[in-house]
């Protein structure tokens, strides 16, 4: 199929337009991301050699421990330096709408009249890879389009936060006092993917238990001599207090990743299970894919012949594979 | 890679032998199952028009309510009525050696001089797609020797035993008064694959409470007017008791298959669970063989490509899934 001219120039132009700071630009290629848009590929492939400059911070932790007030502090600090700073806030839980955040978006209107900042609430609407994939590519575009640091905003610490933290260089987990036995509750995912605790409303009554139960935590683990060991900043995001600290810490640690070389380490293992979730992304939806003959799939069809005794399963399995790779990427033929 | 006839001829030999009934010709075909080797594929292949005949049937529960006198007892009344009985013991939880399953099997040796007896406890050993597939494997390769019954026994009712527990067209749930909440753990995954309760030491204390449980349990399902309703058996396995009304259940489980057309529903959704597993497993393999470049996976070489901005991650899937189904199962050519 010839690419239809038109269309590509558009791309061009709104990706030029993007990289001079039209906001318009910007969120329509976040959209085009989201939408899971056919053009989405030739976005990915335009921009490849224009992203891997900025810096990708993630803010995760359990509701109500004040991510957004922190996110837009350090919003504010990265702007008073001068930044362009993009904030992507993501909700695993409301996959549809991005709702929990919205009202948080809102409140960082504050910034909305600021041609450098951009704000958005990431929903997943049908795109191949979910919602870390979209992620991971609206990252893509905002440093493609020159946003110096990333806000990556996310909710809780599940196995999605998880997926979504490991698309950040430093991961921030933010915890407060008062919040019952939050820290328990999230110790099996917590200390994989913090690189900086901070404890925030550090104000209130228990903070410092909180800071005593994770300078433990973090002795009683195992890390290596040469490993990064999580610092824990005390924060009080409403009133920017500790703000300086936390970003003094943030520097340390992009820092650190350069020299040690985990930087390149993390960018690596991330390409890797890009790429891995597409080609078998790819692969699964191809295998379900109607065959032409009477609506049946690739897939239904060796199954049944599996069944009949007509082939044996490795058999099938390659059969599979060679039908569902030779109809390449273009979309071109059928059955 | 033309065909060593020799193998070829020994494998077609003892495909022959073990249908004669020769239990060391099973056991032979059963390992090479288990051991993942070379001569898989050919075996599959030569025993595809075979199988197919066999009734595979499940029993599953936790550890204590007496899984492995039931199956016995099934075994002996399977045998009383003259079909060959194999029997797979599968413990997940002991990939390794089947370990906890090792002593049952030698408890069952009272049929080990039954030369229609065919008894094994099934270890993974380094087998592609791991031990639900090795499983299913080994079903058909008792179902293409001939085997009339074939009986799965596992442990728990976990995501791996509901898996294996897959592999029945009829699966057997068994609970026993005593075991604590146990009925109310394995809730979440007990009603999705019992076809037959098994109240099992139904002469203890606490036995008609259990029936009672499961019955206010499938009472608060919603069944399908069409759809199976699991029947509840109580027996005493040790003494026999209630063995007759089991098989009798049993059996109409198994005519309620054939005429619902839900027998060839679950044999297709197995196969397409056991292809898609293999061509998976297979590409997952393969992607991360070494390319012959400095020992780097193909993926790797691919996702410092996208890290070095040359390559979009679609683009890199796109070359991985041809690189990858490029060099086909033959395993001829390299990098």
């Amino acid at each position: 199929v010839p690419e239809t001219p038109g269309r590509g120039r558009d791309l061009q132009s709104l990706i030029e337009r993007a990289r001079q700071g039209d906001p318009r630009a910007v969120a329509r290629l976040v959209s085009l991301v989201e939408d899971g848009s056919g053009q989405l590929r030739e976005l990915m492939t335009a921009i490849a050699p224009l992203a891997g400059k900025a810096r990708v911070i993630g803010l995760t932790g359990a509701p109500g421990v004040g991510k957004s007030t922190l996110t837009s502090a350090l919003l504010g600090a990265f702007r008073a330096d001068g930044s362009r700073v993009g904030v992507l806030a993501v909700d695993p839980s409301s996959p549809f709408t991005g709702g929990a955040l919205l009202g948080d978006r809102v409140r960082m209107q504050g910034h909305a009249t600021d041609r450098d900042v951009f704000i958005r609430s990431m929903a997943s609407r049908g795109h191949l890879g979910g919602l870390a994939a979209a992620t991971g590519q609206a990252v893509r575009v905002l440093d493609a389009a020159g946003f110096e640091v990333i806000l990556i905003e996310t909710v809780g610490v599940g196995q999605a936060e998880v997926e979504i933290a490991s698309l950040a260089d430093s991961t921030l987990v933010l915890v407060a006092p008062g919040m019952g036995d939050a820290i328990q509750a999230a110790k099996a995912g917590i200390l994989e993917i913090a690189d900086l605790f901070v404890v925030n409303k550090a104000d209130r009554d228990g903070a410092q238990q909180v800071v005593r139960d994770l300078r433990n935590m973090i002795a009683l683990s195992d890390y290596d001599a040469a490993a990064w060991k999580p610092p824990i900043v005390t924060t009080v995001a409403v009133r920017d207090e500790g703000l300086e600290e936390l970003v003094s810490r943030l520097a340390r640690h992009a820092a650190w990743l350069h020299e040690s070389g985990e930087l390149e380490r993390r960018r690596l293992a991330r390409a890797r299970d890009e790429v891995t979730a597409i080609a078998l992304a790819v692969l699964r939806r191809r295998m379900g894919e109607p065959d032409g003959l009477a609506g049946q799939s690739r897939l239904g069809l060796l199954a049944q012949r599996v069944v009949d005794g007509e082939l044996d399963p490795f058999s099938a399995a390659d059969e599979l594979l060679t039908t569902v790779t030779r109809n390449s990427s273009a979309g071109t033929g059928s059955g």
